[in-house]
């Protein structure tokens, strides 16, 4: 018997930068001159059938005139694509087209999108360099910071995947202006959670900016942009693999991933999450961390955003409540909430623990209790 | 316009132990309860049809016995089972019998079994512990060291996968004696390559022990597992992304590829790597970096070990030819070769160079005449 020892120790530095701002589209090509991703030539765009046209093509074009290599690999836009077959479906594509290790991915879209592009690019010849350019605010609140890439699956959401860092993001703002007016105010549910979570000031900034935010106002945008990084750079960093703290971004998820999921979807994210937000309100009132009128400072938030806050007619409860299982808090059989803490802050229930069990009981009574529509 | 810094340098420590010897199944389960994974109780033993009987079960019991759960995961034996699909299955599989990011894969198998369990680990809740306990000698001499794990898709062998550390890789040698002998022939030509490559002491020792090896013998194949690690960790420590260095295990591997893919798998894996070698070291010859005599050496030695040195009748030479344009060492569109220099060493063409282009009339007229069996 014998023991070899095989020594790999390293430094990584996964390092990279957020650039939020208007038009951003020449910025990237420019900073492709500069070296961003080395020597890199190779360009496949990923995108889904209603950005293509808005921006991926573009963009696409705009590689081809500075002379790069590029080719779009576009499926369709929803987020009953982000599947294992569609990635398949994309590395055929790109196989099919002589993509090699030699390429860098290039996703524009929303969090569905990155998501996608992201996993891609990490299995893609055991992993080749990424680029997100985000066209949402659901993607600037939520799939620009943590590395989080992942694919659906019939029995989970994003539980195949993997953390992998991009090499630079782009917020573009002016996308927004192209965003249904129901998606916008899906992206306003993270933002919102994120301010709940973190940040009393922003939720009041929220509260008063709600109606620039929605209209498209640069200043506001770009503010809620950058306080949006900050939180979750805040909270990921310190915890880049999801084992305590990073949890408290699962605020209103809980009940929120479960709706979304009872829906089938018809539910968008930021919906379902902000039904869960109430939910989960609901919880810590009745748990004693917040006031009642704190509660309804959340729900007139979420409503000011033109977010649902009580649960669709046709969604059956029991069903939900059986669905909260599913959750990946769950632990030895047993559900797991965060909990807010006032506005700005959540409960620290031991030291390092951000989810606390909740008996199935409590949490049947609350949903049965929720308003309808 | 704003830039936010993403800061993520952090050290990341990816070592670990291969452990070489006779029945290592009882040390696997003390290392288990030393902490080996930390307070992981969960097992998901990922196995082929044919390991499974043999050594999975055993495993799988005695995991059971120590108070620890498992489940045995097995798809079908052969490379042809090594796709997205079979990781897909093993996925789904894992997700119906509840498994979370709290498990850990034990992969018991051959080079296919690691390579697949290892990739699925590399995704499974964006990565799980995974343990590999190998059972044949090519496990041993090629897929324990170096962290690739990765499918075959239709148009390319393992061109989806990521670079992935196990926690620790047991090679149990007994293992070897149920072998079929075509197999342990197979697994001699990886071990045959890194004396070409690197040691010509150990190419000599090869030369008077391979009846040994071959009959199992504990000292001389404790001894080729443990240069196998030896060699194959210089290289790939040195270079751990593939740049440069670490192509020279390709020797032999632009041929053996192509004839493995062109012979549509009826060659094993190392009887195509053989024939790869053959025709690489007459590429040698013909360039001047070796002897007739070092050619016949490799010859020889190849058909000590029970490996073929000459092209299948059933093998369309000219098909072979256009295969080897898939080859991952193809840059813009011209064939590339490592090139052993004697035995024991390789060509650098220039410095971290390692791969020359080589036209492709001269590679056509190699495979043209080469024997025929």
């Amino acid at each position: 018997m014998s023991v070899f020892q095989v020594e790999l120790k390293k430094i990584v530095d996964d390092s990279y930068d957020i650039e939020t701002g208007f038009e951003l589209e020449e910025k990237l090509i420019r900073d492709l001159r500069n070296g961003l991703v080395g020597g890199v030539r190779k360009f496949a765009i990923i995108t889904d059938s209603i950005v293509k046209d808005l921006y991926a093509v573009p963009i696409y074009q705009m590689l081809l005139e500075a002379g790069y290599q590029a080719d779009l690999f576009v499926f369709e836009a929803g987020e009953k694509q982000k599947t294992r077959k569609t990635k398949e479906e994309l590395e055929d594509a790109m196989l099919a087209k002589g993509y090699r290790r030699d390429c860098c991915i290039l996703a524009v879209g929303g969090g569905v999108v990155t998501d996608l592009a992201g996993f891609v690019a990490g299995t893609y010849g055991r992993g080749v360099p990424f680029i997100n350019y985000a066209t949402t605010l659901l993607a600037a609140a939520d799939a620009s910071v943590g590395g989080k890439t992942a694919v659906d699956t019939p029995l989970a959401t994003n539980l195949i995947g993997l953390f992998n860092q991009p090499k630079k993001v782009y917020l573009d703002i002016a996308t927004w202006k192209t965003l249904p007016e129901r998606q916008l105010s899906s992206g306003m549910a993270e933002t919102i959670k994120h301010a709940i979570l973190a940040d009393e000031s922003f939720f009041h900034y929220l509260e008063e900016h709600m109606d620039e935010i929605l209209a498209n106002e640069r200043e506001a945008c770009e503010h809620i942009a950058q306080v949006n990084c900050q939180i979750k750079y805040q909270v990921v960093m310190k915890d880049e693999r999801e084992s305590g703290l990073r949890e408290i971004l699962n605020l209103g998820h809980t009940v929120g991933r479960a709706i979304e999921t009872v829906s089938d979807y018809r539910l968008l994210h930021g919906e379902a999450v902000s039904i869960g937000l109430v939910a989960e309100a609901e919880l810590a009132l009745r748990l004693g961390y917040i006031s009642e009128d704190q509660k309804q400072a959340v729900e007139a938030l979420l409503q000011k955003a033109g977010l649902p806050t009580a649960i669709p007619h046709n969604i059956d409860r029991e069903a939900l409540v059986q669905k909260l299982y599913t959750d990946k808090k769950v632990r030895d059989g047993k559900l797991r909430f965060v909990v807010q803490k006032g506005i700005g802050s959540v409960v620290e229930f031991q030291e390092g623990v951000f989810a606390t069990p909740i008996e199935e009981s409590v949490a049947r009574e609350i949903i049965m209790k929720m308003k309808e529509i």
